[in-house]
């Protein structure tokens, strides 16, 4: 009685408006879930990810990550974490392309498949090509367990968001990221590149995710704000540098997918390379604006904006002294989350795609064209 | 004299509009003398790329190439060339994130920097980083003789472009093409992964270029009848599979810069992960279809577009069976240039762009915004 009264919980609205709205405000939750296997451990275990992780992670010197719309985000940000603090070099491929393609494969590489459904076709299909290419170090990282691409890999990680109804993954996303970052972890420790200190410390942080997730949820009212002046919008341009450039991709498809609003991302030291020219007062552009060595970088980008007469929309850390002005919108988020401020810097972003898209009216949980899993190439 | 009236020539419009449709239309001859040291030969040298070319491509087991902007794409395509026929894994990178993240150096890769005007200083300043971190076997590939980065590389490849003085990069890119190219084939044939009897067979496709690209500068005048149904537009999808998705992403480009319009590319597979949701009549979805391997899948993902109320418009080889028909426009290029079909597919998307600025009446070699060497970060 316990199980089917969980799992009708799980699929019901309660207070919420739509599946998207309650999925965006259950994360904190799925990330608990997730991260159950942490307790009050200082370090992290290879065996998380299966008995014959900490073997397989010791053989493997690159990483190959196959995924495609949400889950290819999370990979594009895994791999700044995983070069970063693993010093494992990292390939990011769009499942559909790296199947038809001639490649180079190395039987080194630790490939891993990300997919919410664990059932995307056109992922499974890459996960298959690379072990049948000589690769069967593989790893799924899926929220449904007993799914195919779990079933096709000797190594797994179960992301525990819970059932996502809602076509535009929100949960999803922000659980394969902390999947991805305890992955780092624990790759980062079976190969040596992290002192026991610092490991402990980024431990601590990964601790603290949930609460910082539940604190940026607070700033809805602004984003909300945000939203009604999004709704009669065309275009919107998103920018982020560094591992905060796949949160910006991410921002982009999220706002594509359920208001129709042709959104694109750039890592926001292309923008002189051409997409500056579409900047007008008509192209509302969107940072994701951390505080982190790259602040001053992109302020400049911004001015560059400013100074076309581009509107500005910056999400803040604290302290990075982004002032509102004339066409300059601000919402600073609570805190600095170090390297996990990728993930809280995607909430406010889930937010305004969600309230955007309630202005405009359209149909949030089913949006037009798209289906929840593509399990069809 | 001779010379002063050769650059003289280079600089002058003559019969032509503007610079970006003269150097349009250069793109056979620039070809031509960026491929004169093939002459009648059978085969591809090393020392092309510098004296020390053959011992340092003998010894490097990876590519890393970086570059900004169109360079990029040019880069990005090159990957498919290098993995397929060199099997050499490689990696692109957005010059401006790679000199500011943490990467895990290789002393084994070959650095390739790309730039047209040498002096790119996102660019340059990737290299240094690249040489900072233990990487010595660096690769220019540039149009201008003794610029910056040509200096800073041991090895280097001079395209013969003549000066470009569109802001768009047309001829720049085809050469640069051209350039990664004979590349791929030197590292082909001193890896030993190319068969004397196929590398002969390349470098004959490679010879038939220029003319290849004269024959699809043919198509101009159903492109311009296309440029007039583009005028109005605010949005474009262009979607391309494996080799020809970074042509894609160089169509769009040039579609941006120069008419302003808000053009995005995809990999054709990842349609159905998001961006679908966008398509609609207002939406015009340009697509490269080459003769190739990926031609029925393409097809497949065109069909969705088609259902959803898009209106097509294929770039098709001759031989791949599109019809015109409601809402499907197709030109049909001459020919199928095997693996060299980015470089001719490109120039109608060039093509379009011109006829579409035109059509709109913007600036088409100085696009606001923009200038043509970002000699500043």
């Amino acid at each position: 009685e316990t199980e089917s009264q969980l799992s009708a919980d799980a699929v019901e609205l309660g207070t919420y408006a739509h599946y998207m709205q309650k999925e965006i405000f259950e994360q904190p939750g799925a990330i608990i879930n997730t991260l159950d296997m942490l307790g009050g451990a200082q370090t992290v275990q290879a065996g998380w990810f299966g008995s014959e992780a900490e073997v397989i992670f010791q053989n493997i010197d690159r990483i190959l990550i196959l995924a495609c719309g949400t889950s290819y985000h999370a990979g594009l940000t895994a791999r700044y974490w995983l070069e970063s603090l693993a010093k494992i070099p990292v390939s990011v491929e769009v499942a559909s392309e790296y199947r038809y393609r001639d490649s180079v494969p190395d039987p080194k590489t630790l490939v891993i498949a990300i997919s919410q459904s664990g059932e995307t076709a056109d992922t499974l299909a890459a996960l298959k090509h690379a072990q049948a290419q000589g690769m069967p170090h593989t790893l799924a990282i899926c929220n449904v367990p007993e799914s195919a691409i779990v079933r096709a890999c000797p190594l797994r990680f179960l992301t525990h968001a819970g059932p996502e109804i809602g076509v535009a993954s929100t949960k999803a996303f922000t659980t394969q990221l902390a999947a991805l970052y305890v992955l780092t972890l624990v790759l980062a420790k079976v190969k040596g590149t992290i002192s026991a200190e610092h490991l402990t410390s980024l431990v601590q942080d990964l601790r603290h995710l949930p609460a910082a997730i539940t604190a940026v949820l607070a700033v809805e009212p602004q984003v909300k704000a945000w939203a009604q002046r999004f709704a009669d919008k065309h275009h919107a341009l998103f920018l982020g540098r560094g591992v905060h450039y796949p949160i910006a991709l991410e921002g982009a498809l999220k706002l594509k997918e359920i208001t129709y609003i042709h959104a694109e991302a750039y890592a926001a030291g292309e923008l002189k390379h051409g997409p500056l020219a579409l900047v007008d007062k008509d192209m509302p552009v969107i940072s994701v604006a951390p505080n982190d060595a790259l602040l001053e970088k992109l302020k400049s980008n911004l001015q560059e904006v400013k100074a076309r007469g581009g509107e500005l929309f910056v999400l803040a850390d604290a302290n990075t002294g982004f002032q509102e002005s004339d066409g300059v919108h601000v919402i600073t988020v609570p805190d600095h989350a170090g390297s996990l401020s990728p993930i809280v810097h995607t909430i406010p972003l889930q937010l305004l795609s969600y309230h955007t898209a309630l202005a405009k009216g359209t149909d949030v949980d089913k949006p037009r064209n798209l289906a929840k899993s593509v399990t069809v190439e």
